[in-house]
């Protein structure tokens, strides 16, 4: 399928529109920006590793019997997904303390939490996504209370997945970002991404960060970071 | 029973030791803040409000099976109450949207909403009392899952309770705050206060503002209308 209009285009992805309404074309981009838009960057490489290390998950994912809107790779930054009506939530599922979390409730980053916490913004960019509870989503209706019983079992199930997987190329998944779109035929997917962008990734044995943490924070060896995520999951 | 040393001085409040441990003394005070201690002065006449709009609300949450910490009221000022520990969240219940969520949300004050909405503050000044969720609670041990069942059930059915009575009042219940804490027998109650300090309250035809927002948002006419509110309880 070819790209035909721009639908969309965010801070890290650009989408077009293909010959078939239900489906649509996303281009990864190296643009990278931090807290809300305020610090802008490009890290050389970054789209072609998210592209990847996103169909990489989606497709263990799907394997798992969790839907997602991935049909396939079409090159290095470009992939081929299922036409989806975004639910406006930001899903963020988090293992340790770190991050806004940690910031807000003065913890320690690092922290190990009791349980896997779940959060949810709505989102909204003249707003700065604010955090909402399910009280908020069902009052407000940003998702029917069925949608919200999917999303937070499909949330905490693909945690475990992508928690025992990643431990195997000795990363930490210490917490990341999901969202949620409905096709055209009803059905609930994940969609948008799952990489260095959207999650913390800390290495296994070092806790040394490998991912935005690193463009966010001026820690230096961004680029490097992202490679190595992408080179230890292809090593699984 | 009589006053013993201070255990404790809030804002608005100050709490008494008394000869037993199991019971202490509130003492209302006239001052006020806002904004998370920004803005401060003082209503005149407001303790004594406070006092007696809590204990009149008290009472009546208690002969409709809420169990609270009140026992007795001493003056104007003091009240004696069980001595509890405060479990440390704010437990807000809104029936309308209005002040923080209003503007965290980008909604217009007064709208309904399909459902009343609760929402948490984990109670910490030097954090400015974050907005937490049910996960949060949990897994950084703020209450205990059946502590967290029994907050929610007493919060909603304090809200229908309350929201028929002030009805016959005049008064729509726009949204409030509470908190709970356990007895020394280990009790869950409501404790701290109900009042135009820690509620919305908005004439029902008018919708003009008889609580604390007309000192936050300099309305005037701020002490006569926390006598209104006295005033319309007591001819219920």
């Amino acid at each position: 399928m070819d790209k035909r209009e721009q639908i969309y285009e965010g801070k890290a992805k650009i989408v077009y529109a293909t010959e078939d309404p239900d489906y649509c074309i996303v281009r990864y981009k190296d643009d990278a920006t931090a807290f809300n838009g305020l610090k802008k960057g490009t890290i050389a490489g970054k789209g072609a590793v998210n592209n990847r290390v996103t169909n990489h998950l989606m497709h263990l994912l799907e394997s798992r019997g969790i839907p997602t809107h991935y049909v396939r790779e079409l090159d290095d930054r470009e992939t081929l997904v299922k036409r989806v009506r975004i639910i406006p939530l930001e899903v963020i599922v988090r293992n340790l303390a770190a991050g806004s979390m940690a910031k807000r409730l003065g913890l320690e980053e690092g922290l190990e939490l009791k349980k896997p916490v779940l959060e949810f913004s709505y989102k909204n960019d003249e707003l700065g996504d604010p955090m909402v509870n399910e009280d908020h989503i069902l009052a407000l209706a940003f998702a029917t209370e069925k949608e919200l019983e999917i999303i937070k079992a499909y949330a905490l199930r693909i945690d475990e997945i992508l928690t025992a997987y990643l431990a195997e190329a000795g990363i930490r998944l210490v917490d990341f970002k999901l969202e949620f779109g409905k096709t055209a035929g009803g059905t609930l997917v994940l969609a948008d991404e799952i990489s260095p962008d959207t999650c913390r990734f800390w290495d296994a044995d070092t806790n040394e960060k490998l991912d935005k943490d690193r463009f966010r924070r001026d820690l230096g060896q961004v680029e490097g970071a992202y490679r190595e995520i992408l080179r230890r999951l292809l090593d699984v």
